[in-house]
């Protein structure tokens, strides 16, 4: 079940987050113009929702960057790693298939192709390997440092009471503030690479992007797409083990 | 009293959702122009504020997709069904009629038939039956998914406590969730239908729409009124069944 | 102190309620085209603020249509009203007052007249009385009616437990909700009158509008002054009864 | 560990605070043009993680204004004082320092250098000290008088249970309550000077504005740095006074 959770909870966040930039950026939508705040809203609320849908069950990491973080520092079993993240990016890739369709018509009534691919990965706005990468694990370091942040404020008394990653996150307030984080992260470190932060939501709705009939797609840029995936967890890793050597209780 | 309380449900639902549409697209309103992030909440709030006002009674359905998905996985009766969907077209159309009268000036100010319409009912941005079909699909499946993930996280010792519809949702911090999931659905879902995932929302205002003496109101495009009658029943009965088919607790 | 409660309450509503209309409208202003989005989440955060703020100490109405609407629904007794609407006018007066000397320098920049009433006062769209008259009262209603459900929900024990005001409203998570209700409001039934929805929002920055020595200001527009007054009031009265009458629990 | 919680939490502030005046503001970043709203939400939410993530150590004043408002009535001993300060200004200009980093690339993008030091430091809107002064005074007298509130509203039993700070703020509902308040007071009283309302915000990035290799930036505007240093303290310990003068509890 936790990699059932994980795949469906990835899935969510990929439905509702590839599906607001969709919104904002396809033709003929009515979210056309939406601008910033809905992008960064759309993003953190599909985190949240995610989170609340199955985070009673594995604790709806949906993103390899908070998996390796906390296996890191001993708050996840390495064991579980492995299907965790294949779970992740499965569900990835899922969510962002179920936007192809939910969006069907507005495909090809859109011109640009670098305009859909950004619908499905991010794509620097400045394009700098270096930079780039030094931006995505700032945000990811934010990201999981928050995350260990609020979770530790919300369950004083320690995390792992009965043995099940369920009680680390999931569950009560805690989801719409992870969701909020995400939301500040992206209002605030969004700007230079459109903040993927999560490996399994740049890869696998690339993935999607070059397997999917989409009328009149360009490549989908993989000689980048290393860049969201490594540069996330080493700042998911780098954030874990800079709370713990920090003294901070997780 | 249930049937009541889903009749004011409903119509506080499309009295402040079709309100914003209203403030948003006709002329000479202080919130024209307010775009995207403006609907998406409005509607978001909408439900959230409906479902605290009535939550207590009945659930706070408010809406078709829910009874019928609900009923379908046996957590609701099925002898109240026809009650239930009756106070809901009901109330939807009722709380549509009060936006009629509070914009009471801004309908002859307004040129374009079509705007007046839209402040009504839903209409696709790209007309492709199959397609629209299949974005309501999608978005009601969402929504019904999200909340029985939302309720199962708020209620882990299980929903139907004495036996009365009000345990399920309607009261504490769920009804809040339930708003940014429909606020997340509307942001990243909403861009090719204008996202009605609800019979109710949708009939029930274009009732209103064909009766009220609305100055130089065209027709209330009966035609593509049964795409959101049938794609959100269809939508939600498939999220209820493969919520329980993958064996999340409801 | 309940008095002074409502005095300080109703000085922080128009404080950052007024306040928000001066950013997004007064030239120069840093928060100048921020849109109704802006405007609609400050006054709704301004009523949250206000609320959490005092109360504890006299339910926080902050609002004579709140005060007149519990009266006459016995939620309130007739004997503090007239204290109560006092202290709220002053309040909201003084509030504006703040607000003046917060944009300071911005007046004389303005060159509009009737922007700078607007920031004390509302101003209808379409002036027509009648019109007006209604949208006002149609929101004050949707207003009272979902305080009324939302503190219902909040306190299913009954609200008077102890003989004290302070159950009414005012802790924990339920000023926020109504700060959300307020924003609702006024995203969906702000658009043709700007949503006064408050006797005391409206002519205590009136009053202040009319004193203070305000660079090329015009006149305050007291023919209009008396609906944002009486409608209100009309429509608390309405919703509260109303509430009763449905058979809600208060 | 109280210095650090401090520091790490004002560096939290900055960097998604200082972040989104980045993203806003400079070239080609993707959240150019956001506006007014995604500014505010960005500092609002700054503060909230920032609470969240150090609250339960140090109360997470990260605020000089704050902790001087405090330690006037009584609720911060003054031999902390210049250890939290210290604390928060360092802090400050670290969370800016990242900000440069994550925002590498679009420094040289941006010709104009007034643009750059807005995303470090505060700057009037209209340059009139008096009228800055009083501004800053008024918003930050708002945000700490809020702040008690609120704190007083959510510990209805009194703050300083067993001795230690971290009873004050910092834990379950109310750190984004006070997000929310600076959301606010940012949406309404952060016009005309852009909202300092916290010397070491100001400070804290100024100095890493003068010192970093900034191409093509100008001068840090030392004349007015001064401002938002003296005129939130002023607030601040105003605000702590009227508070208990008014005879509200802590």
């Amino acid at each position: 079940m936790i990699y059932l959770a994980e795949f469906v909870g990835t899935a969510i966040l990929t439905l509702l987050g590839c599906g607001v930039v969709a919104g904002v950026t396809l033709a003929h939508s009515k979210a056309a113009g939406g601008g910033w705040i809905v992008i960064t809203f759309g993003w953190g609320l599909a985190v949240a929702m995610a989170v609340y849908t199955v985070g009673q069950y594995s604790g709806a990491h949906i993103n390899p960057a908070v998996t390796m973080g906390l296996a890191s520092i001993g708050q996840m079993p390495w064991s579980q790693v492995p299907g965790y993240i294949a779970a992740q990016i499965a569900g990835g890739c899922f969510g962002s298939v179920i936007v192809y369709l939910a969006y069907l018509r507005h495909w090809r009534e859109t011109p640009d192709a670098e305009t859909k691919l950004g619908v499905f990965s991010t794509i620097p706005a400045v394009r700098s390997i270096g930079a780039n990468f030094l931006t995505e694990v700032i945000g990811t370091f934010m990201l999981i440092f928050g995350i260990l942040g609020i979770n530790a404020n919300m369950n004083p008394l320690g995390n792992i009471q009965d043995g099940t990653l369920a009680d680390l996150f999931g569950t009560g307030f805690a989801p719409l503030l992870v969701g909020f984080l995400v939301l500040a992260i992206g209002l605030s470190l969004g700007g230079p690479t459109g903040y993927a932060i999560n490996p399994a939501r740049d890869l696998g709705p690339r993935i999607a992007h070059a397997l999917l009939p989409i009328p009149g797609k360009g490549g989908s840029d993989w000689s980048y797409a290393w860049v969201p995936i490594v540069a996330p967890i080493i700042g998911g890793v780098l954030a874990a083990q800079t709370f713990v050597l920090l003294g901070f209780t997780v």
